[in-house]
């Protein structure tokens, strides 16, 4: 999506070869407009493939999230990061490990909320190595639901992500692909269809 | 708000008298097209008042303060919560001790996404003792920005936190304001203007 690579090349920060800054418009502050639009783009792309249901991760998934959740007119569903396990069978859980942030955390979902009749689109705003992505689709499994896809805003395309989701059978669609960058350049993949 | 009022009624499940669980449509799953309906109204309240920002707390409160941000054409400033210090100057920090869940911790913003030029906004989903929201107005001031005012989706009036508010002079504008509740009723307190 054109209009995300120039925000990116024009407002992102560039601080290593792994790590882009859209701390300006995407995560920290938040450009509601632009968000808007983008999650109008995921939600064309997915439209008519029968989701009943988005869900996303708390905390920077949800603003994307929920403006492609309006789009569609289904509910948003947050999973929560809790930091230790619950033991209530109301509850679903599954260990996250994030290798970018050094952290473990237990990716929480209340059961009533998902169910085998429910078809899901995972929204994100980044996909670099998949853990978030991939425990997430664990949750929607325990639960007998079924995936519809990924929307992703950015993909760091160097790293694994997408191509370990592709390896599960699921469609990922992330609006801008980033193949490399340095400090002072961002080269991206082509627009997908 | 009677919208949001009767959804309670309808929706939101009275676990003692003072825990209301709204996690069906508010919380862990958010009902996107009726949270627009609900940011549209905290908007039209606080339109007109030179507001340029609108600022929340991670992460129950951005689903709504993010369509209050994109009613108003404003960027929205999410305040991080992180479990210790960070000492960088191009960080304002500042400790929030949370009664109702026991647990403390520093609400963060980097310094860039607030000056003494901007007029605040504050977006939340709850208002019960205050807490969150009184940390928040000390990071404004920190960074003599000013506060226009803090609209919130529920208020338990019978808690403290709106008092201790305008005490410091500051406007609350609640969608819904619970005066009491046990696990058969609510009674709310009268629309505001």
């Amino acid at each position: 999506m054109k209009l995300l690579e120039d925000r990116i090349l024009a407002d992102g920060n560039v601080l290593s070869p792994a790590i882009l800054k859209v701390d300006s418009f995407i995560n920290h502050q938040v450009d509601p407009v632009f968000m808007h639009e983008l999650g109008a783009e995921i939600a064309r792309h997915f439209r008519g493939q029968g989701i009943n249901k988005v869900m996303t991760i708390e905390s920077s998934g949800i603003a994307p999230a929920v403006f492609v959740a309006m789009e569609l007119q289904v509910p948003l569903v947050i999973l929560k990061k809790q930091s230790s396990a619950i033991l209530k069978t109301d509850v679903i859980q599954t260990e996250v490990v994030s290798f970018t942030k050094e952290i473990s955390y237990q990716l929480t979902l209340a059961r009533k909320y998902l169910s085998e009749n429910d078809h899901v689109l995972l929204v994100d705003d980044f996909l670099a190595n998949g853990e978030a992505a991939t425990g997430a689709i664990r949750l929607i499994r325990k639960a007998h639901a079924t995936i519809a896809g990924i929307g992703i805003l950015i993909e760091k395309s160097f790293q694994p992500g997408r191509t370990k989701l592709n390896e599960q059978g699921i469609h990922v669609y992330s609006l801008a692909r980033i193949a490399e960058m340095d400090t002072d350049h961002i080269t991206f993949l082509p627009e997908e269809a």
